[in-house]
């Protein structure tokens, strides 16, 4: 077992996240309710609560509370649900949250446990690869409402975060290529060395590992999102607005792929990126199957563009990079803004080899 | 006007707070609005909507958003109401909320600018005694469920708070004692030189400035409530229970109001306080019409404060005191395990007192 410790803002306790295979198994999830002391509850989604959340329930003398899975539950109501079942069970402020699940129930549970009492602890174990190395770093919880995805939500951050990849031997291949899209990411902004692992296709533990030490080191540099955590929204601008457009049909993972080829693409043709090492990312890209949603028109793109976080006074920004592991900093601006002229050449060649 | 600068948690920026008469009407709100740059958004309940919020609207070309008074109305369906209002109005990340209003506007406002895309920019201003002396000071925000009061919230400190006991002067007499219980309050666990000013029934402003002052006092000791903060909860442990048995048709200050002598019998019985203190408090609260609610019974009363957040493992806590102006430490808990039995000569007093 690994064990990195976080520091998401100084003035904050650390975060430990333990890393290693069977970790359900052993006594380091009853050590940490231990100390933590107090009710525990297991809040499992329908794709794990059977064996992981009864298995672990019982163990832990937990009580049990399942929901279904995926980015259209993170809603109101499915909050509401787990705050009444938690209401109903009496839970106090002594409670302990253990999310077990994908990212979006990781992010649900992370948010009630943020405003239940106004805080109770939290434990996060994510399932899937886009939840290990995504969704349950950095402290983000949120549910979507029907106005957009992530709008409302805080930051807390968990207890402790337990990363098993053993848990990810069963993830079906379109759950898999749903992290790698932001496994990739990490490899392209951050971490060249990320990027030959992920093509062998073997060596999965250190590629994982390596995606989650990229994230905590970029999320450390920059706790509030000021500066260099911007560079995470590498293949968002365009990926967030393909999921927007396809109203949440579309994986996360698919868009952000589209995303990461078509704004390297754009890097190349503003002059950032060398050819060869775009052509060397389309290829990385290849076990996606690249396509865009079915409302997508380019007009609508740049209108839902405009939506995204990093747009300041009407303008799309967006972030570059000029080679395989290395983000543009733009003078501590981490992104750039790109013009409807120069967003035309990308829009075309996606629009061409997405169609 | 006077400028007290609070420091809720070391590591946050300091939070201003104004006190002083017709602050609305100079120029600090649109400065304070200028500096902060963002959209601006007023949320002003229906009691002091019509003048305050019309023409702080139009002074400021702020949007207007408005919602009844009162805590019946701090609820979910209010929170997704006011949501749903700023999606619509396209409220970004730079949006300034100002809640205008008695306590139960500034905590359900605040509660959605701590969560709405993850917290956005809060300006409150009380315009009640108990918004001003209470509600509004110390971060807490929070909204109500069928289950109780306060059960869902964050803890989030606004860019300012404005003070302007001139909005108090047309306040009608019971709105007054609904603040008037809490001033008292602080009297009992920390300041006595509250209790002579109080029953004066003059000296309003340094009355309200002093009672502003213990709360800050007591908060900045103790931020996230670990210790002595709990002992703002003296006169709620009853008090919260009365008010949730209610269904919050029984005003807060009247429920803190009989909270507080109860409290203070219980004290004395246990033999913490002298039983002419305790005669002195009953006369300070006689301008209250104490009374029990409709669906008070024993049984009912010991259930509902097992939901009491400062109840660990199935057992109510208490604060008490052992003289007016002083709360128990008990080592650093700053409340005491109150078994059935303790309780039950209270209740019978209670019960004949404001039956």
């Amino acid at each position: 077992m690994k064990k990195i410790v976080i520091q998401p803002v100084l003035s904050q306790p650390m975060v430990p996240l333990y890393f290693g295979d069977n970790l359900l198994e052993g006594a380091l999830l009853r050590d940490l309710c231990q100390e933590l002391q107090g009710q525990v509850v297991i809040v499992a989604d329908h794709a794990v609560n059977d064996p992981y959340g009864m298995v672990l329930a019982q163990r832990l003398h937990a009580e049990l509370f399942t929901m279904p899975s995926g980015e259209q539950m993170k809603t109101r109501q499915t909050q509401e649900a787990l705050e009444n079942a938690l209401f109903k069970m009496g839970c106090g402020r002594d409670t302990i949250l253990i999310a077990l699940g994908g990212g979006s129930t990781t992010d649900l549970v992370g948010f009630v446990a943020s405003i239940y009492l106004r805080g109770v602890s939290l434990i996060l174990i994510p399932t899937t690869l886009l939840g290990m190395v995504d969704a349950s770093i950095g402290g983000k919880t949120a549910i979507d409402t029907p106005f957009g995805k992530n709008l409302l939500g805080t930051i807390y951050h968990p207890k402790a975060i337990i990363a098993d990849p053993q848990l990810l031997k069963t993830l079906p291949k379109t759950e898999w290529l749903n992290g790698l899209a932001e496994v990739l990411k990490i490899g392209l902004i951050y971490d060249s060395s990320i990027w030959p692992l992920a093509q062998q296709g073997g060596g999965d533990d250190t590629l994982i590992f390596k995606a989650i030490q990229g994230k905590i080191a970029i999320i450390e540099q920059d706790p509030v999102e000021k500066g260099v955590r911007r560079i995470l929204n590498f293949g968002h601008t365009i990926g967030h607005a393909l999921e927007t457009m396809a109203r949440y049909a579309m994986p996360h993972g698919l868009a952000v792929a589209i995303g990461c080829v078509a704004e390297a693409h754009l890097s190349m043709q503003l002059g950032y990126l060398p050819k060869e090492e775009f052509e060397q990312i389309l290829g990385a890209f290849a076990p996606f199957s690249l396509r865009l949603p079915p409302h997508y028109t380019r007009h609508n793109l740049f209108k839902t563009m405009l939506y995204d976080k990093k747009s300041v006074a009407g303008k799309v920004r967006c972030v570059l990079i000029d080679r395989i592991g290395h983000a543009l900093p733009f003078e501590g601006q981490y992104c750039r803004v790109i013009t409807e002229k120069e967003w035309e050449p990308t829009c075309a060649w996606m629009e061409k080899t997405c169609g």
